[in-house]
């Protein structure tokens, strides 16, 4: 029989649907093996300073899965390896405290930990790792942008709240004649807008790996106006960008996930609607509401599998791998291999061309 | 047996779910008498020129009550008393043109109209009858402040959709430990603020009837700090105000609906809280998703009562009246009577006392 | 200023949505006075047995009222006056342990008892108040058929789950040219399948109120397949019957609500329609899903006004008294008064006009 | 260029969230390349007699990838191979029509049929493409377990609303310290009971893969009440039996999906339960609403990816294939191939490791 073991988890970068999902599950299939498993606060945090570090019991973690957020907190700062410290001249300097997070984690004798988090978080795992800690990761990606795994939890969620948000937006662009654009997450991939576009019946989809023309759009909108189609939705991912390079949209980026929309994509491509075809143009931004709240059923059960699988890691000695979906089963890939990769949308891929058999214009 | 009719129903102002609930109750109700039933399209528009009157049958409204919209198109412009015309000169200039409205009406020999719409629309309702139109007006407000009736249909969805939205809002917030302003609508009234803040479990709720104090607000945060609850969810209706009166919020009002929020209140008290606590605050307006899209079962329902008690007070001959929400009971009510009421939050009454007493914070 | 209060809470009878939103109101409230507040379990159960009584702390009840069921747990058994009692002889009887529940609410010290139930856990509350408890009822009923109020919480919820079910059985029907019969609660009131029946577009709806004759729902399905609508929805509340009064659904009653549902009537309606006119018929019961889970938002906030209002009361000494909704305010009404009244369907009420008006037929 | 194409649809077997986008798609791809396509009703009842069938535009489809059924209707009946006949002595004989079906799609000149359907619906169709009808199918299973395709559509939404409602049932039975039995569908397979069980905190999950013991079952329970969990969620897929091969619960298997549960293989579960620890246990059967009403976004996407796939097999000339999900592509596979496989769940499978690691009990 295998060894009684004790082991850590924590959860890193920004709220997911489906990260208390992973606790539940690491907490339960550590329990059921006579393991400990205890909870780290906030990302790499509660290594640094241990006080609050908590004992994770199957009464803590009862029906969590279904909730939304982490028990565990979570933070975008924090990276040990490049602390944010004032120092004795009242300045603040980076400094490396790895070596006392290696050390805590030593000292508490735990044998595993448990790294639920995005591409950030996981290089962060990644290098604990080369130092020695036993790590196994299990990606976080509301994007689905991270390589290694067909899809990540909380990336259904995501596209299922954002067509929610677009079929609600339809009857009223419907009633009274008008063009709404809806700003979507997604800086570098376009997966969220492209998915929920096509599910969500927009006219038009611009996402960053398409550049668009925005008198391509106009026409497209025009053509539909010809055939007694006289409103549309536009679905655009936070990172499109216009052809020609310059980018127009200054808020993207960062900020675009921020509240000071300020020259927000959405804003300009309604703007220039407005503009070119004198149509009454509003736009919205979905927000924080696409990445948080309870997970969808297929969320809940892919985190629970990932929490799970990542104990069976930990029980094979498998380390240093990331869980990851292999629909329908899930694998084990080496978490540098994983880390190498960043997804994209293929412009040429099945979902791109039923998008345009559809007659969803992309503006290029 | 009371003699065949033959009438007509318009939607007017804003969308609203359940409009197309009216329409199919009002075209069944008919229908089932052997009456005749037409769809005026886009408010007043359409009876001025009529060459898009759409005859209502049951087969033409099958199974619509459950979805958002109106099929027979509205808008905000067109007061027939006060149209925009462009003159000889090329100037716009307001002219009255109810009286082709009332020809064309008389003309179509219609019986009566159904004008469901707000404040506004019925206004005009009013105007025409008060020039010897037949009419039934169907009161539709989202905020929730028109008078002479208890509800009105639009009013519990945008609750919903508002209280879903804070809902998720909550596990964001929790897992940074942020603040999260969320704008809803409510210009005048703070009825959909109020009513979801509550449900959602707001730690402060601003509305247009009690005017804040940002320094009560930041007091109220800094207090639950002490207490471990790091995180809160601001609600703020756009029409809130702070005290002392200058409007620092100029994007509010009219243009707080739309998507240019430039110094909207929600960044405005955002920005504040993040200035005077040093907090992670962040803000998101959820606009137009407050009003499209199916309606809840309750306005379903009241939406269905409203369009048939319309047409049983059409058999009745009871012109020139309001249906109106008198719980459990639909009752009519002269329409001028109602015109006349704004409804407002009682800042005394049941519902601020429950927000009171369960320790959210007004800022005043 | 009032004194400081000890007040103790329970919840009796089935499970209805909105039962924890009483108890935070209830809770908060008491705590933001300074108040100590107690839950007692299981009903009256923990007023004889004192072991489990819960010191309630805004802690505990911090963000309950989303979720569905209750902390305190509820029970259909164990009325204190006639409590089934094994005596020495071995033989089951029932004696009255009033007094000894009165005994421990003096020795607790408690000052009132906040009691939510429906009509016979209330009815308990009464007789305890005529032996000397302070005691506020709030009044809970799933089937909408409590006196005294014109609504309470679980109801919204009920009508809602049961629409959604019709919405999704409709697509299956229509597909199949099938009809669907669908039972939903209620045993005595036909609220629950008149309401979701006219918001899910049924085509008949069958309630205790008005016995139905097979025949005429035969005639109504064959019309409708003549206009070339060749599938129906048929609601039927568990309680009617058909004319003629030899009551066939033997299962219908307390039986109907559980899963032996052997000649449940609506099991009775899809043989006799199938039997009658050929045509393919399937039923289905709706059961506890009516009762479970997370309030909807109305029920939320109907909820936590009780619960505050029921603080209120007590505060202002109005004891004996039971909180209600009469729209838009909450009133308190004598207790006794409440209890005298079952609220049923009014035959010629507004509601059943416009299932009428919508020519939704009752088979009578 | 690609020649002009006249195609047609079906929709066989039983309804599925997804069908009308299945149709929305192959519509909407088949005019983007000026083709025409035609709606084939019931199955192939529509090819044998010709009458009924619809010209599919972007209007008729406009929208409907969101609505549940299938606007072609389908049937589980009409076999053309083996279509029951009245002879000329009265008796009902089968007799194979599918020349007369062969005839009437050359004589319409049809290029391609997109047949969308289950098992037998694909069955039919490849023995039409051994005849030499150009076919590509399109899989339809709730329950997946077609064989071919990492998944099909309507399963997501299966598994999503049996999830709704175990959660609805667990405040219930918490509530009340009950066990709920709930039984899903799943004859031969039971993946909507493992995905929905584990996503829905089930304790015990019993399905056909996995033969189970009664007393096992009530251990479980027992060793939960030992530990204070007093209640239990039991799901049962409706083929689950029980070890030692007699078939106890009768209703089982085609019934079983019927709303004749006399014997259904949950109450059988509830009364066993009940009468083994003394447990009050109740039973739900959630029947056809598991199959019918809009579809999840995830079902959205996945149909209208299989629509447009199938058009472009057309267009490509690769028939007698079907198109099937190997993520996160869209691949051909031959139609043959595809349906000699049966899936079922991996008992060794991650899935079911999940929930064992969960500690929910399979009964074995």
């Amino acid at each position: 029989m295998s060894k009684k073991m004790k082991i850590c988890i924590n959860t890193g970068g920004g709220d997911a649907p489906g990260l208390n999902a992973v606790i539940e599950a690491v907490t339960m299939a550590a329990h059921n093996r006579q393991w400990d498993v205890y909870g780290i606060k906030c990302g790499y945090a509660g290594l640094l300073n241990t006080d609050e570090i908590i004992h994770l019991t199957p009464e803590k973690v009862d029906g969590i899965a279904s909730t939304g957020g982490t028990i565990l907190g979570t933070t975008n700062k924090g990276n040990p390896f490049m602390m944010p410290v004032t120092n004795a001249a009242g300045e603040i300097e980076q400094r490396d405290l790895s070596d006392r997070v290696m050390e805590n984690f030593r000292r508490l004798r735990f044998d595993a930990l448990v790294a639920v988090g995005g591409d950030g978080s996981l290089e962060i795992a990644n290098r604990f790792a080369e130092k020695g800690m036993p790590v196994i990761g299990v990606p976080k990606t509301i994007d689905n942008d991270m390589g290694g795994t067909v899809i990540s939890f909380g990336f259904d969620t995501a596209v299922s709240i954002a067509t929610e948000a677009i079929d609600r937006l339809h009857s009223t662009a419907k009633s009274h004649d008008r063009v709404m654009v809806v700003e979507l997450m997604g800086r570098n991939a376009g997966f969220i807008a492209l998915n929920s576009g096509i599910s969500g019946n927009a006219d038009v989809i611009l996402i960053p790996e398409i550049p668009f023309d925005i008198e391509k759009v106009c026409d497209k909108l025009m053509d539909n106006e010809l055939r007694g189609h006289r409103y549309a939705i536009v679905v655009v991912a936070e990172g499109a960008v216009p052809k020609g390079g310059d980018v127009i949209a200054k808020g993207a980026g960062e900020a675009g996930r921020q509240h000071v929309v300020l020259g927000g994509i959405a804003e300009y491509v309604a703007k220039e609607i407005s503009r070119r075809t004198g149509k009454d143009s509003r736009s919205l931004v979905l927000g924080h509401l696409q990445r948080g709240g309870s997970p969808s059923t297929f969320d809940r059960l892919l985190s629970l599998r990932f929490g799970a699988a990542a104990v069976r890691a930990i029980e094979m000695g498998q380390f240093n791998h990331m869980v990851a979906l292999r629909s329908p089963d899930i694998a084990l890939v080496p978490l540098g291999e994983a880390l190498g990769i960043q997804k994209r949308v293929l412009t040429n891929g099945d979902t791109v061309l039923t998008a345009r058999d559809l007659g969803i214009c992309f503006g290029d």
